[in-house]
């Protein structure tokens, strides 16, 4: 079986790209195409299927209908933009309740209005088998501000949002059988140990949006490159650098990595929706600036952008990053 | 379990409709949201899913693509709009095969090309069973210029394009075990008994966006409501009624059946579509003027709309026209 890459890449190749009023298509968190001379439309889409991206079994229903919103959210902000419409696809098992699936609707709405994004339409249909929600959502941003994957560039330093393979750690709380019954248990914790579990199960069942942050960077020209880390840092940085042609060093000791994720769960484990971005160096003084607008938000400096190759530096030794892509097509 | 008719409406109501810049929301063929002061966007979105929508055994891969893409397509026709861009999901049962997945994209991309709509994005992932694909369609149109169902008025003529229950009798062929080995069987027949089959196949497998006509009664201001049939006459025509706060009737002998369907395939078997549309009586002399532009299309006149009530005339007699909404959620 063909990776997903190469069928993407396939598809790529076989598309015309000098489409009138099309900015950018494939390849990035979310396509471009102008509205009118000062305003870009961004738009994304992404498919949530059972067992592959969730499980009934550990996910209330409310947080599934904000998870499946929130990762298209995501995309919007690793661009800069503000989301404004989403459409609705869903594909019911007979097996599935109407009391889940309302509740599913109530907590995807809840997430829509915080951000004051409307659902405009969709489509539903039965399922044989297995819960499918597929989201597209449309996101403005001013002309020619978009941050896309493809221009960071040699000496610009890397920084990311957040901390790194909560969202990892969390699934496997769940899967070790660790149950969350209803949001407010994601709050609810008195030792600081139950602490670290609340903090991974909000990172995987109730990701946050990084909008405020991705409309700040690209208000005020700040990222030269951004995108979302879902696949993981190792697979997501080698996307930057793919489509950048650049190569990338990161330092395994600056990776601010969660409490109770291993090295290898923020780098490998996806899923964190913080954003991975490149600032310029005549621009980094101005982080500070970020940090200040964010107070709670941690923004961390891991490495730089160099000229090829793909590494990690562990105590002052450089090894070969693996990109680690995640291959969504061979997902168990 | 609730109808899918009731879990829409529900979704609905709790949707705000005060978003800036948002024409139309859930409830049309397409929902349309302002580009600039001359030009509106219109979106639409589409799940298909295996052994609801189609069958693999029966169903070439060129021809599922083709399809995917043109039942969506129809929907933006259904407007009157012209499409621009296409985002493509995919989940991919491990058991398909490149080859498939290849020649369903070649399919695609061949109509996209008719049409000159491109591929912009999308999202692909494994999935545990059934091959689901969902597309949205972007289509642009001249502010105000969209056809809503919504604006069918007392006393207008009732028509619809080609003819009615093809695809449902292509359906019966199909599970009945002919078979269509390529996309050029549809073409290949010699006595008039095959080119009956085979003309039903195209209808089922081969559907064609009427987006011409759609684009020609839109700029002509020809329609005042119209939809594309995807559930059938009845049920499309109830959906018209029922968002213009109207009634109607229709003659059954008026009906464009097509050779060898039924007067059931024409009003409940789904998936012909064809548009079906509304004419003020000031204008229904100029539809000659779309029979001229369209020759090889029937354009029927089957009925007109009325206060209340739904009727189907048979040899004189009104009886009650059952909807027969086909319900997506109860689907085998």
């Amino acid at each position: 079986m063909k990776r997903e890459f190469e069928f993407i890449e396939s598809i790529r190749k076989q598309t015309p790209t000098n489409s009138p009023n099309l900015e950018l298509g494939i390849g990035d968190d979310a396509a471009i195409f102008k509205a009118s001379s000062d305003q870009e439309f961004l738009i994304t889409t992404d498919l949530l299927t059972e067992h592959i991206h969730f499980e009934l079994d550990y996910t209330p229903a409310n947080l599934l209908g904000y998870k499946a919103l929130a990762v298209n959210l995501s995309d919007i902000a690793a661009m800069g933009g503000k989301p404004q419409y989403f459409l609705l696809s869903l594909a019911r098992p007979r097996s599935l309740s109407d009391k889940y699936l309302e509740e599913m609707i109530v907590g995807m709405q809840a997430l829509a209005q915080e951000y004051q994004v409307t659902l405009i339409g969709g489509d539903t249909c039965a399922s044989h088998t297995d819960l499918t929600i597929n989201i597209t959502v449309i996101g403005q941003i001013a002309t020619g501000q978009a941050v896309r994957r493809s221009r960071a560039q040699i000496g610009e330093a890397i920084y990311v949002s957040g901390r790194l393979g909560a969202s990892a750690l969390g699934l496997q709380y769940l899967q070790a059988g660790q149950r969350v019954i209803t949001s407010s248990d994601l709050w609810a914790f008195t030792w600081p140990e139950e602490r670290t579990i609340a903090q991974a199960l909000r990172a995987h069942l109730q990701p946050q949006p990084r909008l405020a942050l991705g409309q700040f960077l690209a208000t005020h020209h700040l990222a030269s490159a951004m995108l979302d880390i879902s696949d993981g840092l190792a697979g997501d940085l080698a996307h930057i650098c793919t489509e950048s042609q650049v190569g990338a060093e990161i330092y395994a000791e600056r990776l601010p990595i969660a409490a109770g994720a291993s090295l290898k769960d923020a780098l490998s484990g996806g899923e964190d929706y913080e954003l991975l971005f490149t600032v310029p160096a005549n621009q980094v003084a101005r982080i500070a600036e970020v940090q200040a607008a964010f107070p709670e938000l941690a923004i961390t400096q891991i490495g730089q952008i160099v000229a090829q190759g793909y590494w990690l530096i562990v105590d002052g030794q450089r090894q070969v990053l693996e990109p680690q892509g995640y291959d969504h097509f061979s997902a168990k």
